[in-house]
């Protein structure tokens, strides 16, 4: 399953991408005066191979599941919160549906392994691979064959989507204690030290930052995943799946499975923050190409996300101190993407508005010089 | 007129600011963890006094003029473009308004002194203070009385869609030539060296670059409007009307008139790039309490944004290296307002959902921690 996956992830579309270029350059504006809403745009034309690209079914696929971690205090709040918050996005109050209403984006919630699980609701997708991880400070998080059963899983259910619609998908996370998870991956596939990708995550304070420090340096330790540059891309001598299985959640795996289904797709992929970064990463460990369908939404107040961001390859388009997950931030690049796309889809063009272009109109610039 | 305006202007409300804070606070998510959105929605309530603040009818004020600079060879496009322009944007072809029916805002064009008139049309305002401004090169742009009533026909020009239900005005511009002017009033109002706040406009080379440079030392010097540190807000000894007349254009006074009027009514008023920025700041200059009205859309690719944004004490919520005008950085960020207001108005609160605070939940927090 894994395998055929993987091979059916392609690079982005180069030849596309300058047909988007040369459409944007046609239209009523300077060439490149729209920034980065026009390299945005371009990007959503080589994943999508459509341009202007269709944005009309956008889908936040948030994930849910619990850390054994949690148990070594690291989060501010106690892990019982994390199905208290995935019952408040099934009834429409948290922050990623009060964001994802307002750019026509449905929130579709996974339950990958909380805790306990919860009774049945319609829009509640049960892929429950465990009651929550191990701790991965006193061993792995779960078996390479539950990393594996999670990434597939997340794969299904973003086919699924796909199949009925969705033409864009968003990462979204929620999971207590996931932060230490994500700054463990994200120290295992960049190389980076723990306390450099180590931040307050929901909000701890200065000595629980220390100490959730030193759980993350016990997690890389015992699970074998500290990283050498020299190792390259096989931090201990793991290998991707490996990493993850050790180190992840059963929310991230399932990400991971989401953003490489995304990709063998050709729909675009926007990463939320910290968490989902970690998740996307994962992917593009296992299939590099996977990384021209991803969108960096947000620069995330997490101090690892950059380094996560640097290991992609990918620059955000917003930076705006969120440290929430949920794909929040990705909500609000829906509506960024949306901008994009109606750049592509509804401008007008010099020619077709009558507007003089400037090199269609070099002679009446340069007598307006000679005035001068 | 412009004192019972000015009069009228009140500072930010402190107290609606901290109640919103409160609220904020007791929403389903770790207190600040949606960043610069919570600033954002606290401000939005400190203009309006409402919480939620209500954004319902955003409209998007482009006004536009042309510029007696622009036979200096300082723009890439000829000066008939502003013209052409004003009619895409009313037939909806511009980038403008594809952004803005994205964020259900509507666009109104106001004519404050085009070269030649256009036709009428329902959109439109005709409010022209004459055919274009003289060269800011050779002398004055306009008179003082032509300064004072581009203000107050901006003024009466918002005042009226306030009255029609406008619950949040955002600055847009048109005018060949403007960038030109936005930085001599930018040089004038902050002390910046005009090679600091002269940019590449719509994109002109280097040699025209330099030219450019030249083309507003050469009107700080013929206007008296050489900005010494020591004159604080008197460059030249002139008062903030007499540097707008001299350095500015008919749309950019008229946008000073706009966010004026915002201040005046409590309505929010979002300040696209460059050119919008300039305007803002010489509204500031009549009124420093306007300040407090004033959203800072994104951070314009002109390198000249950088000193009027530091002179409004103002951080924008975008940077995408736009460098359009016409309000679509405001546009983009009418979608960050609604989002802001949506947080306010839509998410649950911890007591609602019943979701564990951290504070209501400390006991249980502390018995996590022991279980490591």
């Amino acid at each position: 399953m894994l395998a055929a996956l993987l091979d059916a992830i392609q690079p982005a579309d180069a030849a596309a991408g300058r047909e988007a270029q040369r459409r944007l350059d046609s239209l009523t504006k300077p060439p490149g005066s729209l920034g980065r809403l026009e390299e945005l745009a371009r990007r959503l034309v080589e994943i999508t191979r459509r341009c202007p690209p269709r944005i009309e079914r956008p889908v936040i696929v948030v994930l849910a599941a619990d850390h054994g971690v949690a148990v070594e205090g690291v989060s501010a709040y106690p892990q019982v919160v994390t199905a208290q918050m995935v019952e408040n996005f099934l009834a429409g109050g948290a922050a990623v549906n009060a964001l994802a209403r307002l750019v026509g984006a449905r929130v579709v919630v996974g339950d990958f392994g909380m805790a306990t699980p919860l009774s049945a609701h319609p829009d509640l997708v049960s892929r429950r691979i465990g009651a929550g991880t191990a701790s991965i400070a006193s061993g792995p998080a779960m078996s390479r064959a539950q990393a594996l059963e999670a990434i597939a899983a997340g794969a299904e259910l973003a086919a699924a989507e796909i199949a009925r619609g969705a033409d864009l998908l968003a990462l979204g996370e929620m999971g207590i204690g996931n932060t230490t998870s994500a700054s463990a991956l994200a120290a295992a596939y960049t190389g980076a030290a723990p306390a450099e990708v180590t931040g307050t995550g929901t909000g701890i304070q200065p000595d629980r930052w220390r100490a959730k420090v030193a759980v993350v340096e016990r997690a890389l330790a015992v699970n074998g995943a500290t990283a050498r540059r020299s190792m390259g891309d096989r931090p201990g001598g793991l290998d991707a799946v490996d990493v993850l299985a050790r180190l992840g959640g059963f929310e991230i795996a399932g990400l991971a499975g989401v953003a490489l289904a995304g990709a063998a797709h050709r729909v675009p992929v926007i990463v939320d923050g910290f968490i989902a970064g970690a998740a996307a990463l994962a992917a593009v460990r296992l299939a590099p190409s996977a990384r021209d369908s991803l969108i960096a939404a947000h620069r995330s107040a997490e101090p690892g996300h950059r380094h996560v961001l640097e290991a992609l390859g990918l620059a955000p388009y917003l930076d705006l101190g969120l440290r929430l997950g949920e794909g929040t931030g990705a909500a609000l690049c829906i509506g960024l993407a949306r901008a994009a796309a109606a750049i592509l889809g509804e401008m007008a063009t010099f020619k077709s508005a009558g507007v003089s272009d400037r090199s269609a109109d070099a002679a009446g610039s340069a007598a307006s010089e000679r005035q001068a």
